[in-house]
């Protein structure tokens, strides 16, 4: 059974159903309202502390440093990038959809030798590749493996417990970092159980904030590979944000409104309880995915087991520009769903389900995509995709493959 | 095809399907947050006069005598009664519902001679029934013939237009009052071309604000009977009230939030156009209709003329007890509509479709319905009202039977 | 010349010192942004319930019935005197000022016959000729006395414990009313120890909301003489509104929003305890006094054992008029001070200083009159009423005639 | 003694007499308080392009490329160096204060060489030492001089059209590059007249919001040299950022909230006119000037041909530690003033007199600070500061040493 404790209190609906940014629920939209505060007195250490502190379990990490950066969400990628890593520095990196593209592109400006894994878009990560060449590294010259979490493009959640098992195989010791912008606080993440050295999320998804932190936590594995690290940084140096957060102060202006968001929205997600916010999360899309089945449209992702919790991205029958669907449905009922990005534009749109999101608002973007893709001429029976998630809503179960919540 | 105007700007879901209070749009959230201002200022002028100007066309008239008084809508009841009427005075009234028979109430404490013509519930307004009694009423002793415009307890709207050709085929003198609480600025009223004398309103309905308005229109005529009534009234003096405003002045502490809210809820209704806010709830309103029929329910008004384009009242089925429905709907999905009032409690329930409204929200709370009566074992098909309502809704036409719109 | 526009649009600081509405905190803005609630859910009761409850210690009760009208607080005089009196009843009400006057008018209306105690505007209530006045009527035919707690108008406080012991002198049985509008949750009121029986407070002034709620309370005595009263009464019947909101509802639609705010408002009260809250309006009061007393001007109040702790009215010299200065505050400085009101209109003005106010925030107000009063050629220094009351202010001081406080 | 917490959490001013983050208006805070849109859809790019064409006018310029990066004001500098530079080019910058130091920091991380000029703090901008110092470079090995134009730890001003008049007077080919985060939106900035080639600001000073945009304009000359700068840059791109928002896009994850206030912070600039706003912060600070010198104190900032008009720097006497004056006035009167910072921590503390700020707002900090230094045993007479500030503000007149208005 999901929990009725997200339903009830979540619900003011913003009718978008994009991955992110999300819906933020009147609680932390007032939590942002706050005033600026003098960041130079200790009210404001007594809100950084806290909150460094409070984001661990959310990573799945027991130790972790968490520090929180204001700047949106791929900007954390930056930072964790030219901070561990030093020009002409080996990475190896898959590259199934637009934003690992992005992130490999980023690892290129920065002076990186990137080891590019390509990958049909809509598999799962190549687990197996990443092993081969990582056991074909006998210089051990690979420091980082980058892999994101969830690829927003496709749909597809990353393995990154086989990953680990794969890298544990060849005995390599490079580090790994997470792309979880997309993912945090909505999917489960086991930073110390997967031994990730650094990950990057964002306010803007799970979180439900606006946009403008980039939130990062590193492994001591990572913070102690920092130092010899040698890219240029400074409005992003890890080193200069530790050293103020620490005695409760900030490099430089604080984000203090997004700051306050965040406290309230760990203590959402605290009332919550984190695997019932997981458990929401699988309940809500597979609902999702059983409708676009129903729809009988198919899911770009395709391997059900690495079906993303937060975003579906699905196919559009050959004849048909998704972008129409897009404005249509925009125009003509004022709700969004995602454009397909990339390869994929045109050929599919991308359903938002993370959140501050309950069964009611989904099925109310389900209804109306039927119409809106009816309106286009799909061969869709109305009411048949609500139907089906209806059947599963009601049963409150989780997904087949849905990752086993930690106790 | 109903405007697009409404479902764009009107989206923010508070999870309530009840004839009111409504949804309040963050637009109109917003404006009542303004700060206290100095009541004894011109600043208060520049607030209260367009106001009162700005209300008429909602009413449907060009001369009425608008006021606002801090109180809650059914307060301007009293306001009216206590106004228009003395002590001893006889009124004819129809007795068709909860709230019908409140009014009755109230008159009965203020001493007026009621007659009362008792309806099956669910029955329209007795229009012949009226013209009888008026007819028969040779001393034109009947001051005023009281009217619920909408009785939200059935999901029936009275025909004013034919309670008026009643009136006038007797040439009986009486007053009409209306009680629009649940029906102005959703449903077509036309004051004028009906001669209705006295209109009353409330903030938290039509004009999807917070309760706390008794909005009121006098005809001219009623305001030249004014002073011959001579029942008790202080807060709700109307002669203080058009006195004090009529300089911009307010007779005491006015709701200087509610006003601010009021000004941008008539901006709100005057961008989407008052025909374009009528048709898109007459179209919602069918949609439900359509569901409630594609479930095999059957809704509480028996006659398609006088369906009401706010709130729809169903019966459930013979063996259940729809309070139950409504808690359940509440506690598992966290969605509310709302219970059946008076000798309906436990018979049906009441789907709220009025205000900041939208297609896509109402297709959530049909949906979600339809879950909530399986669950409770309804014989209900699930997705069957959604793929009712949605068909009308892709076609985005009115009822057949709508009132026709002024140009 | 600078702009008057950025003064007058920018000041987050709500620049009114009028004696009501108050400065909103943020807090409890936020509060009464709230989304409307099915009212006639379980969840409404556990709104409604507590908030009467908690109202007591505000008002100095253990036992009194508490309710909350959805109007203004001078809506309550009407609710209190149409529930408790009956037309033809006699009632003792002082007049000494604006709203003591209304009151009287208000009883007027609804058939009493008042005995009118008329003293100069200033004075403090006649104690001495309520007690006169009670030994005479040998037939106990006087049904209650009334009293304005706080005459708004001359920034007088009435000495209730005074006139409790007049009426135990007499040995009379008439019942204490008391309106408290402009006092409660700002000056200590102790309705059991000075058996009040009916006392009215409003939202907007110290419990530092909109306006909108009628706040009152009721003795055992007065609810035990309310079946016997006879005047008409509907929305305001007391009878109704107990009976409901006993079991958690609400005899008509709720103002939920402002429920809520009150209780925030409630819990704010609380966190800085109502000692506090007195003491501190105590403070700010003295040092307003101090700052009028360096200018040379006078107070309309005239016995310093009567200074109102939430306003004081200011005699202009007799050669000004006092509008002028209302005027040209506000358009010059974008800062509101309180105008004369009746026989006082132009004579003198008001300082508001209640609710969410802090020293810092009154030495702007009274720093801006200085400014204001120098450019109408007032015979004023400038920094004069700042420093007496900074003097004061700094010792965080009472004033010397202030009520000793509960412990 | 009166209680502290009613004064700290109350006050809707908001207390902070900070150097920024400033005050942020109820308007602008609702403006923030959006709901997230999809970025992707052309309603974003009906945001953002006006936003980028209503910005040049604030700068001085008619034909600057403007751009808004989601981070706060500080990166702005990264960006503008790491774009417009390349690693081992010469930059001419003078150091006298905290803001310049760390920006000449910022360029020694990002491999840059850095002739520094130290000053004394408190002096303003050495303009006849650039001028030595370019007239001395013959090989033109200067890429670009970058001034702090508002140096907000000693309250002083930059003269950047004197340096760019030592510039042409030496005919050096440099760019000229502007910190201009404390001073646009506040300060008359000419960026066309003094030919500046790129100008850093951000969100929460003069522009009034919260902390979270690095607000950046650069001149055509600026454009031109961008492709042959080889930095490492990724977030900060110029290329990027300029290429998306061309066509209304975003590079990332835009910062919706933010743009909606910056949008209406525009507005409220536009509403007050530019030169208003400069004129208002003239008068402002001129009376704190005033009011320091009636205290016998002194500013930082020696000549008054560079005073800002921003912020001012203040010794406390030389036995005084001024961290304890600023820690005191925070806890005994809920008010914040600026610390000292660098070398003149504990020496100094600082007013800010910026954004949204009034006079009787600031007669409010001048009367709080006199009394926590009184309460310290400072020098002070109560009311003197506040007198001589009154006195300037009834005149509203400009300061004699302001910057003469543009037209």
């Amino acid at each position: 059974m999901i929990s009725d404790l997200g339903e009830v209190y979540m619900s003011a609906q913003n009718p978008i159903f994009i991955p992110g940014p999300t819906n933020t629920p009147d609680r932390l939209r007032q939590a942002m309202q706050g005033q600026n505060i003098d960041h130079r007195s200790p009210e404001f250490a007594d809100l950084i502390i806290p909150l460094l502190d409070g984001l661990r379990p959310v990573f799945g990490s027991s130790d972790a440093a968490t520090m929180i950066f204001p700047a949106t969400g791929t900007a954390g990628w930056e930072a964790v990038v030219s901070n561990l890593l030093s020009a002409g520095d080996r990475v190896l990196m898959p590259r199934y959809g637009v934003f690992s593209a992005r992130w490999i592109e980023l690892c290129h400006r920065h002076g990186l030798l990137v080891d590019v894994i390509d990958c049909a878009w809509g598999d799962g990560v190549p687990v197996a590749q990443i092993e081969a060449r990582l056991a074909a590294d006998h210089q051990r010259r690979i420091k980082a493996v980058l892999i994101t979490h969830n690829e927003t493009t496709t749909g597809v959640r990353a393995d990154l417990e086989a990953v680990r098992a794969a890298m544990d195989a060849t005995s390599h010791p490079a580090m790994l970092f997470a792309d979880a912008v997309s993912s945090l606080a909505s999917i489960d993440f086991r930073m110390d159980e997967w031994r990730v050295d650094a990950v990057v999320a964002g306010s803007q998804k799970g979180f439900m904030l606006n946009p403008g932190l980039a939130i990062i936590a590193l492994s001591q594995k990572a913070l102690a590979q920092m130092p010899a690290a040698g890219l240029y940084r400074s409005f992003f140096s890890i080193a200069d944000m530790l050293a103020a957060t620490r005695d409760g102060g900030y490099p430089y202006t604080p984000p203090t409104q997004l700051l306050y968001g965040l406290r309230e929205s760990l203590a959402m997600l605290q009332a919550e309880g984190l695997a019932n916010v997981y458990a929401r999360h699988d309940n809500i899309a597979e609902g999702v995915r059983k409708a676009v089945a129903a729809w009988g449209l198919s899911l770009v992702a395709r391997d059900p087991s690495c079906y993303s919790n937060t975003v579906s991205a699905v196919y559009v029958p050959a004849d048909r520009d998704a972008a129409r669907l897009n404005q249509h449905m925009a125009a003509a009922y004022g709700v969004s769903v995602g454009v397909g990005l990339g390869q994929l534009q045109g050929k599919s749109f991308r359903i938002g389900h993370l959140g501050a999101l309950t069964r009611p608002m989904m099925l109310s973007g389900l209804a109306t995509l039927e119409m809106a893709m009816l309106d286009l001429g799909y061969p869709i029976e109305l009411g048949s995709g609500v139907a089906a998630a209806q059947t599963h809503y009601r049963e409150g179960d989780q997904s087949p493959n849905s990752t086993p919540l930690a106790a």
